[in-house]
Formats: C-alpha cells, sequence, structure tokens
C-alpha cells in the first residue's frame, strides 16, 4: 500500500481518474469507503478548533478534505502540528477513506473526506505567502470586494500563480492543442518539421528581427518558419507542420502582439486548388475545437470559473467567404466600406457579429494588397485567407507563388530588391509543387 | 478519377499505403492491373531511343517505372518531348498500371509499371542541377569510384539533397522520435511545456550564452529549460515534458556540439527515489527504439542503403549500473581508473564496448564532481545518471535539490554568488515536491 500514493478520491470527472491506481490494484469499487490509502498532496486550507482540524488537500484542480481529530492514532499534539503547517507545504497523508452526509461544497471531492492517522511533510513552504491561491482564482469581475491579485504580482511570484486551477487549466488545455493539432495531422499524412530558429540573414525583412551576436558576427532570430515550410515542400515532404518559438522585435503591447510566442505553422502540395489547403486547415481546427471540448471538459471548466466565457461555437465543415461576400454582408449591416478596402480591426469585429449572428466560424479570401509573394486569380483578390474566432483574425494563410520567375515579377513590381531574397527565389529552380499553408499562435 | 492524382502504386512496405485512395475508393484489388490512373511525382530519371522512352517517376522514397511508347495514345512527338523534361520537374501522367514480367529492380515498385498515354508538366525544373540525386545517396564508403557529393555542395543545395530516399527517411525517423516520445509521455500522464527561449538573465552561468540585442536593452538565448521544467513541478504540473530549441553559444566543431539543437527534456516529481525518474526515462526510451523499428521500418532502410548501421540492440528493461559496478567492469578488462576519476569520452566508448558484449544499453549513477545543484546519498556519488547509446552518452539527468537552504550550502560550497541564482532559489521556497529529469538532443 506504501506504493500507492496517488489515489482514488482525486477521480476526474471525465472518467479518466488520474489517481486511480489504488482502485486499479484492487478493482473493488464497492469496498472504496473505509479503505486506507496513503496520498500525497498540497496544504490548500486549513481551520482548526481544539481538538478537531480540517485540512483541505489539493493535487493540481482537485481538492479533498481531511480530519484530523483527536483519537486513537492522532494526539492532541499532532492536532496542533498540523494546524500550524504552513500553507503550500506539501504533505503526506494516510487515512481512512469515508462517506460524508453533507455534500462538501468547498472541495471538488464533494461525497468523500480522508481520516487522517498519519501526517508528515514533504517539503515545507515559507509561512507568508506574497499571495494567496483563493486570491489569485477569484473572478477577475467579482464585485464581492475580495482582494485580488494584480499581474505584477503573478508574474513575480509565477510559481504560486501556477498552482491555480485556472493556471493549471490554461496549461492542461494548451497541452491539448498541440496534441490535437499534430494527431490530427499526423493522420492525414503530414510530416513533422523543426526549422531553424538562429539565421544567418534577416530573410523576412530587417525591421522588426532579433539581433543575435555570432561569435564574432551577428545573426537573427527567425520571425516565422515560412522559408523552411516552403523548402521542405520543395524538398518533397508534402505536407508538413511545426509548432515551435517564433520571434518579432514588435515594440507594441496589445494582446495580439508577442516578442516570442509558439506558432503552429503548416504547408502543404495541393493538385488543383489552394481550397484543398483552406478546407484541411478548417477541418484540423475543428477537430482541435471538438477535441478540446470532449476531451478536456474539466479543464475547460476550472478556467471558466475565473473568466466565465460563452461556450465556443462553430459549424461543421467550416463556413468560408469570400471577400466580396463579407462585404456584402457588412454593406447590408450598414457599413460604408469599398470593393477595394482592407478591413481595419473593428470592422473585421462586426463583421464577427454578423456571421456570429447566423452561424459561428469563417474563413475568406483577402483583398491583394502588400503580398507580393502570393499569386491571385482575379486581378484584385489574392489566393489567401484569413481564419476567425470570436470576430477576431487567429490565422492567416495563403497559397505561395511556386515559379521563380513569377516571384521575380512580382518582387520588381513590389521595388523588393531581388539580391535580398535571391536564396529564396533560388528554391523553387528544381521543380515545386502548387502549395499553400499557415500559421497561428498557440 | 482527376480527383485521384495520389496512387496505390506506391504503397508502402509497411502497409500504411500513402497512395491507397484509388484503391481504397474501388475497394477490388484483384482489378488494379489495366486501372487506367493520374498519378503527380518527380522525373526522377529519363532513358528514350526511338519510339521508346523510360521514365522513372519518384514520390518521396518511392519510385515507379514509366513507359512512353509511341501508339495510338502517344505521338512521336510527344515522347521526343518528354524525353527532354528535365530531371526533379514535377509531371502529372495519365496511364494504365500493367504487370510487368522480369522485376524492375531500378525502382521500388519492382511488379508493376505505369504506360503512359498523357503527360503534363506541373513544375519545370532547370535544365543542370547542381547534384544529382543518384550521386547523392551513394554509399558514403563505396568504393566504386563514381562521383559522391560534399558537405558543402549538399548544404549550398539543401533543397535537391531534401530529396534524396536519404534525408526524407531521416526526417521521418525524426519526426517518429518526437512523436512516440509525446505518446509515451502523454500516455503516462505528462503535460507538454513550452518553456521561454528570449530570457532576461543568463541564468545557467555567462559562457556559453547567446546575446540577443532586446530593444534598448539586452537579452539571452535559453541554454536549457531546465529552470523551467522544475518552475512547472514546483507549480504542481507532476510530470511535463517539452520538445524545443536549444541554444548553446560554443564553438566547437565536434560531433556532439551544435549551436542550436531540438531538445526533448522532461522532469517529474517521484514519490520515494529518483529511480523512479530513471525508470521512467529507460522505459520511454525502450518504447521509443521499440516504435521506431516497428513503425518506420521502410524509412531506417532507406538511410541504411546510404549509411549501413548494425541493427540498434537494447535490453528491456533498460540495463542500470551503479558507478562502482562500471568501474569494476573497466578494471576487469585491464583500464586503470581511481575509484574517483570521471570518465573520459575514450573510457566511456571503452565501456560501451564492454557492455556491448554483454548486453547493449545502460544507464548509470555518476561521480559527484561539479554538480552544484544535484543531491547525493554516498559522500561522493551524485544522484545522476547518463544514458548511452552505442558506446556513447546521450542523455544526462539527475534528481535536483528542492530545498532552498541546501541549494545555498551548496552554491557557497562552490563559490557561487548567490544573487545570480536567487530567482532559482527562490522558486523552492512554497513547498515543491522531490523531483528529477534529463534531456536528450533530438
Amino acid at each position: 500500500l506504501f506504493g500507492c500514493f496517488d489515489v482514488f478520491i482525486f477521480a476526474r470527472a471525465d472518467g479518466t481518474s488520474r489517481w486511480s491506481r489504488v482502485v486499479n490494484a484492487l478493482d473493488v469499487k464497492s469496498s472504496i469507503f473505509s479503505l486506507k490509502i496513503w496520498v500525497r498532496g498540497r496544504v490548500h486550507a486549513i481551520r482548526s478548533k481544539g481538538k478537531t482540524c480540517f485540512l483541505i488537500l489539493r493535487q493540481q484542480i482537485y481538492t479533498v478534505q481531511v480530519t484530523v481529530f483527536v483519537g486513537d492514532k492522532i494526539s492532541k499534539q499532532m492536532v496542533k502540528f498540523v494546524s500550524n503547517i504552513p500553507k503550500e507545504s506539501i504533505v503526506d497523508i494516510e487515512g481512512r477513506i469515508e462517506k460524508v452526509e453533507e455534500q462538501i461544497e468547498s472541495c471538488t471531492q464533494k461525497d468523500a473526506e480522508l481520516h487522517a492517522m498519519q501526517v508528515f511533510i514533504v517539503s515545507l513552504s515559507e509561512q507568508r505567502l506574497p499571495l494567496q491561491i483563493e486570491d489569485a482564482i477569484r473572478r477577475h469581475d467579482s464585485a464581492d470586494g475580495l482582494a485580488a491579485v494584480n499581474l505584477d504580482t503573478r508574474l513575480d511570484n509565477r510559481i504560486l500563480d501556477l498552482r491555480t486551477a485556472t493556471s493549471q487549466g490554461i496549461f492542461s488545455v494548451q497541452a491539448g492543442v498541440c496534441k490535437l493539432f499534430r494527431d490530427t495531422l499526423n493522420q492525414r499524412g503530414f510530416v513533422e518539421i523543426h526549422t531553424p530558429k538562429i539565421i544567418s540573414a534577416a530573410s523576412e525583412g530587417g525591421a522588426n528581427v532579433f539581433t543575435v551576436s555570432y561569435f564574432k558576427s551577428s545573426a537573427y532570430l527567425a520571425q516565422s518558419p515560412q522559408l523552411y515550410k516552403q523548402m521542405a515542400i520543395a524538398g518533397d515532404f508534402e505536407k508538413v507542420f511545426t509548432i515551435g518559438g517564433v520571434f518579432r522585435a514588435e515594440d507594441s503591447n496589445t494582446h495580439r502582439h508577442m516578442t516570442e510566442f509558439v506558432g503552429l505553422d503548416l504547408e502543404m502540395a495541393f493538385n488543383f486548388h489552394y481550397h484543398e489547403v483552406l478546407q484541411t486547415i478548417g477541418s484540423v481546427l475543428i477537430s482541435v475545437f471538438k477535441g478540446l471540448q470532449s476531451q478536456y471538459t474539466a479543464e475547460i471548466e476550472a478556467v471558466g470559473r475565473q473568466y466565465p466565457a460563452e461556450p465556443f461555437e462553430f459549424c461543421e465543415p467550416a463556413l468560408v467567404l469570400t471577400y466580396p461576400e463579407a462585404l456584402a454582408m457588412l454593406r447590408e449591416d450598414g457599413v460604408e466600406i469599398g470593393d477595394e478596402d482592407d478591413l481595419s480591426t473593428p470592422v473585421e469585429k462586426h463583421l464577427g457579429r454578423i456571421v456570429k449572428s447566423t452561424s459561428k466560424y469563417f474563413l475568406y479570401k483577402r483583398l491583394l494588397l502588400e503580398q507580393p509573394f502570393i499569386p491571385f486569380s482575379l486581378h484584385k483578390y489574392s489566393n489567401s485567407y484569413d481564419m476567425f474566432m470570436r470576430g477576431e483574425e487567429i490565422l492567416s494563410g495563403a497559397q505561395r507563388i511556386h515559379d521563380p520567375e513569377f516571384l521575380i515579377e512580382r518582387a520588381k513590381h513590389h521595388n523588393i530588391e531581388l539580391d535580398k531574397i535571391r536564396a529564396y527565389i533560388d528554391s523553387f529552380r528544381y521543380g515545386c509543387p502548387p502549395h499553400a499553408g499557415g500559421g497561428i499562435g498557440l
């Protein structure tokens, strides 16, 4: 039994029960009550009075009540000792699982508690905590007047902030997005690649690039895996994806700009039309959304307790709008916009609201503006697409020009110095299938 | 049929058949011969004489012979046109699948060929190739006097080098390693995290760190995800892994040093002993090895054709040696080595040969030398381990000190300035479970 510190009692709502080893070992669900177990967890809260002490034990997003009462196994000194354990300390507890009469509202484990027989400290926390976990998980829009924790305090004490059910949930969902993205693409025959981050030339323009001291010389941090994804296509990988760091020296403090973020990128050769890629991206994302909803229910709920949000809705297959269709919808809703105007952020959000009132999710063809390396079908529309979620662009992608002479023609048209993109152009000199792709921030 | 450019004929040896859409759609395996199909591929080789032209079409690591013979559907001019298509161009071919009498040794598809009826060029290659694919896949130790391609030429023309069966195989196996590593760890309840690459302080010592210009200030590139993995453990993630870029400013030209590489790292809390982690790492790697052998046979064979190697062998569970056991084995084999000597690279390889002659794979406890932040059980051995493959260290890992006072004591002992590692020490002030981990380069 000593080998089983992890216990059924924190069984997950979705039935995957991270702590089911005892149950699995004994295979007797009916005899769970009165079972004596060992469990390791963190002291989430303690409340004591005389001969009784109630301790809430936490493992990640799950909590259980532990009673430490004076009796056969527990002395008065022991109750006092336990009462003084600093919150956030890690303890090992031997106890008996008991059914409770009344639901325990303050714990995720509501129908059972643990009656402690032994308590050991594994790792002691300092007595004074720079932030309280219960403050850090309070609803951001709470009007109860209780303390909130500001962002600086959270970041200065990230270790503690990571322990909130909200952070635990966010990190799990984040891992889930990557897992679902990869699993879906692997099933469709995509190959994962890893692209270089330190590069020798500022291949995508010098303005937003970070410079690295590289021994006696200088190098740069890659602003996207774009060139390398395309090289992989020209190198016959057919369908590739990559998840990794992307670096942009943008000194912008908005919720959509970061100097470093994790990008999920894909690129694929297509046979007839770039819409094959647009449809692939749409269905990959839908498969991620569905996977999250079915496999990460508890985690999404945990985040939702602090940051309530309407459930995310989408239609399947993804709704696809062309640029002229979007303009028509906006005009019908009273927005004045010209045929060759780009969509501003407020207008994008407006369109999102219109779409939301009918269906939930969309992709569309983009106006050909400053996009030198993207082919186009009609004279003013490029073969590109943006994807929107809750009214904001989350992904942009496009077909790429795979013919070196056409690339040169477009570069000249946009007054780009050919010397700076020579290696890029040369990548397409030995045959390259038509291809398109896209990228999305984690 | 026009929608089915990808074809059964390149079915993979392992039965997963990337190009099985036609077969699946028609569901008639017996009627494959005489089937008319469209296929897109690259012109791998062309040989023509009068009214006949033999073309070898390539898709990734698979090749098939296509005949273009003058007849009902093909004119003399057509044969001439096809004969002049530059190698590496991408073509669409309509043809009939026919059984062949004699095995086609020069193709991976040996028992069938395609009789072309129509040929279109999708993307034209330049006539003159800077390297020939057949030269680039020749065995590196070939003694037939034929041209080899040197590394500079390969790297200057990476697009072409990526198209060799060897490169295709290497990239697939590489993707497989990451997939198997992740799948195994996900099954075991690990959470994937993404750690920052641009960091504000050279937290692991200043010597081998790259400096980044960060707006008006300076930042650094992370030399490992170590600190962040440990923060995740102190933050209650229990078990974490990460795959991502690692940056080391080491100006070393050896096969074991790179300024940038992809690291596979894991860290986990344990209950009783750091050997729980050592055993987890051992069995995770064994599961990767087994997955590669069973799921990537064709790719490993493709690489083996250019770089022959003995099949990799290992025992299951992994063989674990302690440092004194390793010393005893070396001494028995005539190596003079003191109880407190570290193992040099030649001695490590020697030990590898001894182990290989008995069993195949091992991990062991390391001598406590310059390892300030690792606890130790006996006075001269640290709680750490190295993993060896074919006689060379591929992974090192250790238990970490999770008690701030013990960390301070060890830092003082090693004359490390406490101010520089303050944030690291503070990570353990609010309770942290005992934990250990390790990292391995992709």
